[in-house]
């Protein structure tokens, strides 16, 4: 319970710094800033922000800007987002229980707002009240967790050219290490870095990251086989439909699951060297791994 | 002929920054490798670049990673022009004489090699080997004219929008300010920032770039309508095609001609406390001018 609370207090955060940092939808060109928000405000978990926020609290009490750099995430994510539902993409109708933003705006207007977004993000950081080496550092760590080099872009070409191949272990691993891995990653070393982490501390909290990272993935592919689209709030059942590459598909479903319990207990052994303050990073791995959407 | 000589040998050194830049077509994942840099190096003019190196000479000695922060405006720009022929925007098939990133390598590679663009030009000004706080303000100089508030996104939302309205003064030139001129005026202050120019340099500079970029736009206009497919390397003829408002539209060939010279005009004036260092500027803004595709 104390988790949800958490959550909600910390998404409450995140929702208002969100409204500060995107233009209104009165702001021209209207219609531009009314598809970014449709996305961004479209009721996400924002589990990459608060992230964020949790691995800045494990190392000091939140810094001037905080709330801002982690946004950042939520604002590649929900980029990422857009881009992925677009038809020549993974052509999805359906995001978060509504339309997507392409059904919606237009693909013309969708592919603009994804680049608004990832373009956005990259301000908000570059503008923070932040000294200047440590902003430059988030910078650098965003823009090589979306990219095309073990981040989130090139997960997204090996998902797209590894539909309708035979599921292969270290296929999925490294599609699933980029696709998401990079970016939760990313989340716990923006908040990390922001909160002025030590060098030991940050890797530390990077082996958490990429522990969740994978967790993150594999619960991803359990859910899509054993909950409905209205439980998830997109389409259920789609991995199997497109051929993807897919721990249960691999592994099996039982093994996936206990995959997912291995992950848990690395993620929560990278934080041995830290006290009660990592107790939020604790429960959102926990919730992670047993999360049902 | 010398400024000839002095574009060819500045368009040699960015094309090896962004040969080292650029992951090579061997790097996995190659699909999307290979996608940036078919459009990358297909032989643009290097315009933003050139005007990148050609300000900060202006200023000082060049600075170690000049030709870095130069070719993050070459990366934006080429990302805009992929996403831009796209076909749920202009949906061209030909640019710089050859088929258009999606034809090659269809839509999905061609949206996500724009993506990867993007991203990577921000993580090419965040590793630069150069003090922290000029970075930074490269990056968010980088980012603000690349976005929807006065920045490139807002010119493309307008131009879509504004296909088949009245040509109309105000909107002609929001449109020309946002879509072009933001990515030139920030080409010149980004040179200007990494050597290091001071506030009223900077002021100066950006005066320059705002005129070079109206003119750059109005002669555009002007080629597209008096010049051929051959000659410019992309389909001629496309905005009377698309009812797209232009300068020949609104003010007529010989009235559009007189002020682009208007804009050189203006954008020399703007360089009168800068000396003989500032030669190549001036003769890029005449290059402009004068240019015939």
């Amino acid at each position: 319970m104390k988790i949800q609370d958490y959550l909600r207090r910390q998404g409450e955060r995140i929702q208002s710094e969100l409204e500060r940092l995107v233009p209104p939808e009165s702001a021209e060109p209207v219609t531009i800033h009314k598809a970014m928000r449709y996305s961004l405000f479209a009721g996400g978990k924002r589990i990459r922000p608060v992230l964020a926020l949790a691995a800045a609290e494990a190392i000091s009490a939140p810094p001037a800007g905080m709330e801002a750099a982690a946004c950042s995430l939520e604002l590649v994510h929900t980029y990422s987002l857009i881009h992925d539902d677009l038809p020549a993409l993974d052509n999805d109708d359906l995001r978060r229980g509504r339309p997507t933003c392409h059904k919606v705006f237009g693909e013309a207007m969708a592919i603009l707002a994804g680049d608004a977004l990832l373009t956005l993000a990259f301000q908000v950081l570059a503008e923070l009240p932040v000294d200047a080496s440590r902003r430059i550092e988030m910078t650098a760590e965003l823009a090589r967790a979306a990219g095309t080099v073990g981040g989130m872009i090139a997960g997204q070409v090996h998902d797209l050219e590894g539909e309708g191949l035979p599921p292969e272990v270290s296929l999925l691993e490294r599609i699933h290490r980029a696709k998401t891995g990079a970016l939760l990653r990313a989340s716990v070393r923006i908040g990390a870095i922001c909160a002025g982490a030590s060098r030991q501390q940050l890797d530390d909290l990077s082996r958490y990251g990429e522990h969740i990272g994978l967790a993150f993935q594999i619960v991803d592919d359990l859910l899509d086989i054993e909950q409905s689209s209205e439980q998830l709030g997109k389409t259920a059942g789609k991995d199997a439909a497109q051929h993807k590459i897919t721990f249960p598909a691999v592994y099996g479903a039982a093994e996936s699951h206990r995959m997912a319990e291995m992950e848990l207990t690395k993620a929560l052994a990278s934080l041995d060297s830290f006290g009660p303050q990592a107790g939020s990073l604790r429960e959102i791995a926990e919730l992670i791994v047993r999360r049902n959407a």
